[in-house]
């Protein structure tokens, strides 16, 4: 990969519920994650959303979740590796027989919220989560967060056979360890769209960023995550386009 | 097709619900309608299924229903074609990725319960069906119940492009008009496995069935419905297959 | 009864998903019709809204639904009587339940959606919505639609031995029958607010309405529908508010 | 309290799909905990099973569980004591709503499955499951695992206002801390009747068990968990009901 890409959780209205500028973000990102049905999401709401993405030539990646629609696939739950590899399976082929018939398929995969946390802290539902995406295709990359130290992860998508996206965060602080600082600390959310910008940048270059704790840490960034929640949130990912485009040939 | 394949149900447990001697009845069946999870099932019940069919060499079939698991599928809810269209595809995608694990894939779709009713007495929404499946793909056939006169769904599955298995009964009486006699009728339902087995008989050679009006009917029968419940309707599938094998050659 | 009553859908937030100007338009009604989880909410948005309704002095009813959040119970389901009772009094109790921790109570009930519309079109699933309001408590109105000729409901009613309370809409017009005119019609709604505050008065004062046919009606009117969903309808009712004021002692 | 209850989990079939021999335990048992929608049962199995459990004479207790049927509630999901208190006030209501219509009530509740666990490891889900019963109620015991100290959970009852009634177990074996051994590790189940029904006496009783690692361990029993699930715990049960019926006078 040579540029970052700009990732997006997107498609994540239920029924009669809607959630997200996803008409104004789609156009701005590169990737969208696209919610399977599991913690949000419709077979007619994906319908709309694969639409969008190919009129916008986005990359569709799956955005599996945790079965809990109430809870948003935000609270962790104690599934199985065997079941996580099972509901991964599922949610990617429901996502790609809808993109059937919008003449286009599922390009990666991202799991979502509190199977993404799950997945980065236990090793066996990562393994799990790479075992559904090799059988259901062997070209489907998985996008993981960027840490300090990718070994681990690394070593196990060379031996299950599959390609990794590093993930990294432009609004966030990060600790020494490589990880996102706790929301609920001071100073773990950037909120000035200059300073967000600024990270960005930094990160598609390869430089340093400083953790909060005051150290220096350089993570593999092959695609950032961006937000389409609201206005605001509309505004930060132009601003890192701009940002980006000025690198980019 | 040549002979009468047999059809079957399965793959309907829920969670740490039991339903169906799946493995009883898969090695006597030619095709197996598995379910996707909207009516019954989930994704490590058709895992497991969709493993003991292949083990069986038996055809894996999509068995959509509408979104209603406590009501099993069998109420009829007021849908539009779209969102029909659309639930098939999510359903039919989701079991084949979790074929794609076991090696294998979807080889056609039939309609659960209620949908099923509802695709054979709405125009529209055997449409929505046929469109769901012909753009999942170019070679997916529809099984639907075969009547007096089919004429008319084959000729929407002929502007459409897809292929139509047409679906009889052996335990059923019919009436003038080739539908199923109402289940709450006197007559209504064969419970003697030799009845059973002889109607399957003439059904396979394309003989007349005498109606419970006490006219004849011929139906085109491409497969035939059995059930895999309980003990007795095991014997009445194994009571068919050896009569059927008798005309096979 | 004796003024008419402003009763508003309210609650009707999943999850992470909001809907409505809840804050907005309760402290404007006299009755809120709370979502008790079948077509929408969830037991912490309950919690809120009952808090929320008390706040204000608001009587709070059981707005019950199909078993449907996807559809938002706005899909005619097949249930039969028995499904119908059941689901009544399980949804009353949860939302009661809840009512208890913020030292209120459930008054009265009103079906949701496609069950409201099902129970005004089929006898025995109004007489199971009777039966379960009536084994839930002695005391609990039924709110439900009131046409030109309300005598069957009322000798139901009288059967049974529940109150009846008879909705009628300002922003509907309605046909000879006394039936709401179907929405997809020409003049089927009333878009301009004086427009809208004329019927209300007109219906608290006991006035004749002209039909979509020109001829005219006059209902049985204990409770008029108003609506939260935006800023138009917060100040529609607003404006009602001022026109009924004007005649209230 | 004065003799040892028999508790048991019942009504947890689920639309469609069977689980458990209701009728032969109910006779059997004093208390039955109830399934309430969220990890199993519905509106219509809760009807029939608070019916049969009044026939009987048996206390109905709410057995409220997670959202999660798929995983039957047995899978910890990381929610929060809010979450918690609204879940039990809506399901307690639910079955409280239900057995109004077969004159009866709710009597007591038994969190279910990883809702219990978690309750029995956190001190901030118990004291929102106590909040909740309370809120409820001024007079619902909570039945909860007696261990070797109960004493911190008698202070937040105290404090909370509720009673409490101790749960034992006959069939399993207890390590020397007065917890359940892991069901995975060698003689943590005991098969022989005559031994279940030995330690249920032996805790009816007030007398020492013998831990799995030889030491001793008395326990606080109100009441004792047996199982419905198929003959083989039915006759458990009629062994256990002999066995204390000869020291009750």
């Amino acid at each position: 990969m040579g540029r970052l890409l700009l990732n997006c959780d997107i498609g994540e209205s239920f029924g009669a519920w809607t959630m997200g500028l996803d008409a104004e973000v789609m156009p701005l990102i590169d990737c969208a994650n696209i919610a399977c049905g599991f913690h949000a999401s419709d077979p007619q709401v994906m319908r709309r959303t694969v639409a969008l993405a190919r009129r916008h030539g986005v990359l569709i990646g799956a955005h599996p979740g945790y079965p809990d629609l109430v809870g948003f696939g935000r609270r962790s739950m104690a599934c199985t590796p065997a079941e996580v590899e099972n509901m991964l399976l599922y949610q990617i082929g429901a996502l790609d027989g809808i993109c059937r018939a919008e003449g286009t398929q599922v390009r990666y995969v991202k799991p979502h919220g509190a199977l993404y946390n799950d997945m980065m802290r236990e090793p066996e539902l990562l393994r799990a989560v790479m075992a559904a995406i090799k059988a259901y295709s062997d070209s489907l990359p998985l996008m993981l967060m960027s840490t300090r130290d990718n070994s681990a992860s690394q070593a196990m998508a060379a031996e299950m056979g599959i390609t990794l996206w590093f993930e990294v965060f432009a609004d966030r602080a990060y600790d020494d360890a490589g990880m996102l600082v706790n929301r609920k600390l001071p100073g773990a959310v950037h909120h000035e769209s200059d300073r967000v910008a600024d990270q960005a940048l930094r990160l598609a270059r390869g430089e340093a960023l400083t953790t909060l704790d005051g150290g220096t840490l350089t993570l593999q960034a092959d695609t950032l995550c961006v937000h389409g929640d609201n206005a605001a949130s509309i505004l930060a990912v132009q601003r890192i386009r701009q940002f980006l485009q000025a690198i980019t040939p």
